[in-house]
């Protein structure tokens, strides 16, 4: 039998990894590393080389690594996906039939947490559910960036009783703004959040977080979406991708 | 100055614990232990004492137990709440006042994340803002009990694109079930998903997750609702609490 595992690496620091992701780091013969082309290429391959340098400084790994599909968005955003999902099934099929032995451990280093707003596990159960390739599945949680964004901006996600929303910068543009009361907002990276000006919310933002780059923003939407969307959009000119999230409240009154 | 930590140390297991966790401990002068009457009393102390005893062998540490305030649960759900928190504002000045010296560390190790579901940092940042106490104030986040519920289960939270909700039992009473997509329900211990055995929905639920006792189970909420509910509330008589979580999920087509 083959196993596979996915490890969440929490959001940017090595500090991030749990106890439980290093034990698993150890055991494993094969990491898997892809490559995307564009956005952040060369610094995420590098924070993950610098993870197996420090918690596994024994070696007794091999890595490969294999070009990442890339999403064609020229047509309807499902069908991108869709067909994007497709290849990498393909993708990993082959990885595990051909890079990993019977007996073997393979991994992924993912990141923040394999649940959340990561194709991986799904495609991988899909391998499984069609029978294309036979292996032992775990998953390994790892903290997520929202988590990352509350601590740094040590605030609590929602406020006694109060439900939290979850959503996409795709997504956020079809809400009604009255419903937005405690909402994370992730895969932006273009500052979406400037449609929100003209509402009374809170904001508290933050990019690369964990990293050395780290940016932390917080207050009215309403005083600061120009200047915040100016310097999002400037570090994202510069470095050549942006990788932000944040936290949407509605202060005031509780519910 | 004195220095306060709020670190999350993950749902249960100590190998939740990150790095950054364990080498905050380990610069900890004072760890404040708040004994609940009931639920989980002793158990809930002893994790804490192991994960102590495994990452910080050579001790240096002093532990200050007290004991925490109950809330009143007689009159309206929110005069009961603002009243506890305003017994534990009063407690954890007392704590920073009297039992940490300046230019020491003190820390509450709280379960799962401090920003999820967990009234601390917002009664830390009362004191603060009230100029009640002069403390600086840092966050370490910790696996929240959602991520070890979809790893165990090996699910992703949502699917693609789709948003996510988190709530509790008490807010979904009032949640019209058509609403439910990928809805994470806390602090229900009491079976609220039996309301929803009507729905074609799919549950995907834990307790005691991470610990010895951890059970997990999955499904149609129509077939299984009467038989988890009833497992859930032996579990619950049996230890003489429950410490539960899951997620709803409308499976078919996606939005």
């Amino acid at each position: 039998m083959k196993e596979l595992l996915l490890i969440g690496i929490g959001p940017g620091h090595p500090d991030y990894l749990t106890v439980q992701a290093i034990e698993a780091m150890r055991r494993v013969d094969v990491f898997f590393f892809l490559e995307k082309a564009g956005e952040g290429k060369g610094e995420l391959i590098r924070i993950r080389r610098e993870i197996l340098e420090r918690f596994v400084p024994d070696g007794g790994y091999r890595i490969v690594t294999a070009q990442s599909p890339t999403r064609d968005a020229s047509g309807p955003y499902r069908d991108g996906v869709e067909a994007w999902y497709r290849a990498k099934a393909d993708l990993f099929a082959g990885l595990i039939e051909h890079e990993l032995a019977d007996g073997e451990c393979g991994a992924l280093l993912l990141w923040g947490d394999p649940s959340l707003y990561d194709g991986t596990l799904a495609i991988l159960k899909g391998l499984l559910e069609e029978a294309r390739v036979a292996f032992a599945l775990e998953v390994i949680p790892g903290i997520t960036s929202i988590q990352a964004l509350t601590a740094r901006h040590k605030i609590p996600l929602n406020r006694i009783g109060e439900g939290i929303q979850v959503t996409t910068a795709r997504r956020l543009a079809a809400t009604d703004p009255e419903q937005i009361a405690n909402t994370v907002v992730m895969l932006d990276s273009n500052a979406a959040f400037r449609e929100l000006a003209g509402t009374d919310l809170t904001i508290y933002w933050g990019a690369y977080l964990g990293t050395e780059d780290e940016m932390l923003v917080s207050g009215r939407l309403a005083d600061l979406a120009t200047d915040l969307a100016e310097q999002a959009l400037r570090a994202k000119a510069e470095k050549g991708w942006l990788m932000d999230i944040y936290l949407l409240r509605r202060e005031g009154p509780r519910e």
